[in-house]
């Protein structure tokens, strides 16, 4: 079992990562405060329900917890203004008070929705993360929530932190590869802006990591929600810092929205936007050796490191002007300096990022 | 011209109040920072927007901001999630950014309402309040926005503390005679918690305030505004003291949803509410004159103070089952212990309040 615990003042909460904490989430709860008298609102999707809504329901409820359930249909799609009202529905029915909370059981969607719901339920209530994806260890930490509109992903939400993080990295085992891959993305991102020593160790052992091996996994997850926290401990808002964990997130934002957010899973997309970012980089004057890490490492991880040719760059530029980081023509674009190391630079000229877009249909795939 | 500042840290904020504002807003914009490279919303209602949005867009437009309004309708129905999507719809076609502002011109609907879409647009956007009832002296002062659920009001919220709130005393002229003093009940309610001396003010001023003399009503809601203003520096989430705040809104709530949220405004609500907080105040010991004060200041504020008997106890009841503050069957309850001063009870029988709500149907009408 690993243990960490972000720092942010009276809203510090602990991390803890390892196998079994589903049959044990009630002595968790209990350890942190979370009371008896309240009910509880789990939130979870189809797919993980199926697997893993009666195990955590069952033994909070032989430990003297009253729990409800809510099941919404899995993937991105969930993530909607329609759902969080719906959250909000069945928290009033089943009489949730100030003192209860929600539990996102899930991936990233659900503890996006659920926390979003936790955020506003009477101007917000206590909210504990159970991610159940290796894409989670980065959504589950840090405190952003948000559902989606029509328009522009993300966009209605609030800085919300979990009461706590509760890792089972057995539910891990039964997510599919590809989703695997996704989220080691993540993992990569958080060594190629802190610590080229992970992304050197990880190097080493993406197969490990491919193959769910425990001890490799609960490192890899253990390093990046530290490197997570310690960017969310000095800048809880994204007033400047923060900023450095978009790495490969705007162009890889434009590319899912462009793939309709199906072609692409985030950690795909954002895989392909690391590359475009590296490539910058050693335009600007990193050494060629960010580029060729940044592409192998991902390749080794099972992502994708260029962008298939029907996506339409004109398509993909547009959709970057409709991101949150789009400002008066220029954008702000995370560029790596070296492995480990990145800078912001808030005033990058969208033709280079043009360019690089272009490029990136011809990149050859790495391994 | 008045001025005060709402004392919240890094959140803190000014509070002005006096004629001819509307016009000046673009001085006050600039001068807080309000850039204009940004698009602003203005967020108002078709009476509001009828009367003062064009004066207040033809001014910011004169001096150099670029604005789009949105204009909902009349009432508390438009506290809705329906309205809240549709200002984020309104706010991303027009591009606000980061740096944008939601202005909420109008009273406390449109103040709750655009609060809560300006503390949900890209996680929190700057907001400003620029209040045109009385009854938003409170509203407009603390942070607290929300919209309504079928269910349950004020239930979908946050804490999103405004930039400024901008109060032009001259928009007050045209208000309803109904809704001055519906809103005069909370100027009184911020007296009967903190100010036996404001209190008498008002018994003798009460002609003036109603007759929107504007020294009279400058003073009112400057005083009303401090006093709110106090609690919520020292309490900005309601741990504890700004629940204070709360006195006659157990009952009052309660009012307002038998009533179908149409018989009784806001303001008569929470009068008949207080009425009842004074009797119960009287029961635990607290001078008679407690009762008689808080009756005599709220008719002269032309506020009904007795019940209308159709009311149906076991439903007013139940509403406050259904209310926030209710818990384990006790309820909490601020208890008026002399003109000025209040104590939060969080072990009021329902039983004892059943019996004053009884009874406020057979209050006589005083004056
Ligand atoms: N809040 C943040 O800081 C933040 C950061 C990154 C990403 N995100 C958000 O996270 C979301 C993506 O998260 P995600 O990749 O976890 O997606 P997800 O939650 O949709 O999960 C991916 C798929 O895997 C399934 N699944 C989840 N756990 C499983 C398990 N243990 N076994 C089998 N199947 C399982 C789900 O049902 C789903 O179909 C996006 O909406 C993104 O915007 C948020
Ligand atoms: N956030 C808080 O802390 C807080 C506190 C108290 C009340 N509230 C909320 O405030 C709302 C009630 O506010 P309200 O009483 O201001 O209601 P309101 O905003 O509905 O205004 C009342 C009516 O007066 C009209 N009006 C407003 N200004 C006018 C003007 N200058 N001239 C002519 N007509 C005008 C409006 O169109 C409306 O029909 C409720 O939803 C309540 O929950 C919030
Ligand atoms: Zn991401
Ligand atoms: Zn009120």
């Amino acid at each position: 079992m690993r243990e960490l615990t972000v720092q942010l003042g009276e809203r510090s909460y602990p991390i803890y990562i390892g196998e079994g904490l589903l049959d044990q989430a009630a002595f968790y709860f209990d350890k942190h405060g979370i009371g008896k008298q309240s009910p509880l609102l789990i939130v979870t999707d189809e797919q993980v329900g199926r697997l893993y809504l009666d195990k955590l329901e069952s033994g909070l409820r032989a430990a003297g917890y009253r729990t409800v359930s809510a099941v919404v249909p899995a993937g991105e799609q969930a993530k909607s203004l329609l759902q969080f009202e719906e959250l909000i529905t069945i928290a009033l029915k089943a009489g949730l008070d100030r003192k209860s909370a929600i539990i996102a059981l899930g991936g990233g969607v659900v503890g996006d929705l659920a926390g979003y719901a936790a955020a506003a339920y009477m101007r917000g209530i206590r909210f504990i993360q159970m991610p159940t994806t290796i894409l989670a260890h980065d959504s589950s930490v840090g405190g952003k929530v948000a559902v989606n509109h029509p328009l522009a992903k993300n966009i209605i939400g609030a800085f919300h932190q979990p009461a706590m993080v509760l890792y089972d990295l057995e539910t891990l085992r039964t997510l599919p590869p590809r989703e695997v891959s996704s989220g080691l993305a993540e993992v990569v991102k958080h060594g190629l802006i802190r610590s080229a020593e992970f992304v050197a160790w990880i190097d080493e052992n993406a197969d490990k990591l491919r193959a769910l091996d425990p001890e490799a996994l609960g490192y890899a997850l253990y390093f990046g929600c530290r490197v997570k926290a310690e960017i969310v401990s000095q800048d809880e808002r994204e007033n400047d810092l923060r900023a450095i964990l978009n790495l490969g997130h705007t162009i890889g934002h434009a590319l899912e929205a462009v793939g309709g957010y199906g072609e692409l899973l985030h950690g795909e997309a954002i895989a392909i936007g690391m590359v475009g970012a590296a490539r910058i980089g050693v335009e600007l004057g990193a050494p060629r050796e960010v580029y060729e890490v940044t592409k192998r490492v991902l390749a080794k991880c099972g992502l994708p490191v260029r962008l298939p040719a029907h996506f339409d760059t004109d398509a993909i530029m547009d959709a970057m002007r409709h991101d949150k980081k789009f400002k008066e023509g220029r954008m702000v674009f995370i560029v790596p300096t070296a492995i480990g190391d990145v800078v912001i630079d808030k005033n990058m000229s969208a033709e280079r990022v043009r360019r690089i877009v272009e490029q990136l249909k011809e990149e050859e795939q790495a391994q």
